[in-house]
């Protein structure tokens, strides 16, 4: 890379998929859920300011500020603070309005995990190239499973760098879809990353999702500084419609690239995939946290929050404790947490 | 029955068997496990003051006094305070010390379940006949199920009343002798209920355990009154040798009498006995209390103690919160709850 790129974090939102260590203030990405490190702060370390990043742009909503420079501690970077939920394009929309038409910006999740950093820089190195001859670059994840848990993009014709034209975007399909394309091969999966000229962006969102753009537009121009903060304004982002940048711009322009990656992606989406991850674990395949007892268990999740948790002769489940709620089930069924975190929250 | 009984209940221990709501002052006696009614609750009720039973005689530690005060209620009743624990055979000489010789005692234990109260008090009718003819008297449950956590009782030559001299007690057996047993009849389960004339006991334990009952009949004597209780002196009452009414006396007597009852009687031995002899369950067969949210999950006890616990597809499994602490077990691994209680306290 010979370019400086703009890191841009997504850390707006608060799901439930890890409820109910995720939910409201504490959403998943300040969480340290495989290692010592946040999911946020490990975002963060990935492109680190110097050589080849900027400080980075963070989009996160009023809730989350005092969190988001706690975490930041000494490291720089700009705030842009959604003043309501608009999905991803208005908040994208937002960090393009402020940005210079020359800049290239690399839009992150914030609550991922990314095993392999070197292959996750090639692979920008190659997309920035891409993105300089104005193609919205996404980067696409090797799939290893037929995972019916995301988007399928499916790769067209072979551009320079190992990367190709996107023919289409696949939602998240039924199994058997799923079972196809993994095995028909020319498919990744959509992981939310992208890369792009800033005056790229704002003119495909003038023609795709007008709207969106032109409300982000004002509503930083609107806006009120404090520090290292934009407080966009309010009434003017609420005109955004909400909608996500795969669908308001990705699914829509007919100059998108993928560049392919295999880089130990997790976006950690369930406490089954947490296990999986986590850093250490016992010879009994345990990954505890806190004060946890174990007799004849194994294979468990166990985050303690706290308390005091003691398993007997238990075998692959988690077992989540979090203030005063506590959620126990198969690892198995963590598609199913939703159904606990809506009838609690 | 044309005689007055005494009630002694038992009041002393504090098992592990239902960790962790039961453990130090928290014993299980005083814990509602099937009911709305706490166990001791439940065991005083079962012989009421009046024209059968005189208020029970009720004995327990120190630290327990204030619980037992409590969950007595309007209800009068002759505190016995042990300064230490030193088992069953202690604390009945207490009980017989200060009793009248010609006082038929009934003792129970404190924490368990008798479902059917008119065959209890039929067999306490038989029984107090026995008694008065200087038999001491146990109470035999017939037994269901080969169970070896229990002392059995072979029945010997009949006596009038449905009732049966003692052969021998067999202790705790292994499975295969209890099947046998089981097969072969004439055995009940020891379920640590007796009756017997206040002096006929005295007499027993000067010739099968002098030592236990001078220390307590000492202890009593030096005891100081407060009201309804009586304070045995710890001074004297330390001398006494700590064992079972079983071993010191019962088995070594020859003139011991058995009367099977079938009174659906359990001790709750277990959070499996909890879960099996609940008073209600939901369609799913599961027993809950507290905050509780289920989904998809059959077969389990969840008791939330004060914190709101969410299971997701969960089966026949035990979930119990008390205070900071948090057990998770498969119900038919209630039996090694004992190695998180260890391991805890």
């Amino acid at each position: 890379m010979s370019l400086m790129i703009q890191p841009v974090i997504l850390c707006g939102g608060a799901g439930t998929r890890l409820w109910p260590e995720s939910r409201g203030t504490c959403a998943k990405q300040f969480l340290p859920l495989t290692a010592s490190e946040s999911l946020f702060r490990q975002t963060i370390a990935r492109t680190p300011a110097g050589q080849h990043f900027m400080p980075p742009v963070i989009l996160c909503g009023d809730a989350h500020v005092a969190t988001v420079r706690e975490q930041m501690g000494v490291h720089e970077a700009t705030l842009i603070v959604e003043p309501m939920p608009r999905n991803t394009a208005a908040a994208i929309a937002l960090a393009v309005a402020q940005a210079d038409a020359d800049a290239l910006l690399l839009v992150m999740p914030s609550d991922h995990v990314i095993a392999d950093i070197a292959a996750f820089h090639a692979a920008i190195g190659r997309g920035a190239a891409l993105a300089q001859q104005d193609w919205l670059v996404t980067f696409g994840i090797t799939p290893d499973r037929p995972d019916t848990g995301f988007g399928y993009i499916a790769s067209g014709a072979p551009l320079d760098g190992d990367a190709f034209a996107v023919d289409r975007f696949v939602e998240k399909p039924p199994l058997d879809e799923a079972e196809r394309m993994l095995a028909a091969g020319g498919y990744s999966w959509n992981a939310g990353i992208f890369l792009f000229r800033a005056g790229r962006m704002r003119d495909a969102m003038l023609t795709h999702c007008r709207a969106i753009f032109e409300a982000a537009d004002r509503s930083v121009a609107a806006g009120m500084r404090d520090g290292d903060a934009l407080y966009a304004d309010a009434i003017e982002f609420e005109r955004a419609p909400a909608d996500s940048i795969d669908y308001a711009v990705m699914e829509k322009d007919d100059r998108v690239a993928v560049v392919p990656v295999a880089m130990g992606w997790s976006d950690l989406g369930s406490w089954q995939a947490v296990h999986a991850l986590a850093a250490e674990r016992d010879a009994a395949g345990n990954v505890t946290g806190g004060d946890v007892f174990l007799h004849d268990s194994s294979g468990n999740l166990v985050r303690a929050g706290g308390k005091r948790v003691s398993l007997v002769g238990m075998s692959d489940v988690a077992v989540v404790v979090d203030g005063d709620d506590i959620l126990v089930m198969p690892l198995a069924r963590s598609q199913d947490v939703r159904a606990a975190a809506k009838a609690r929250e």
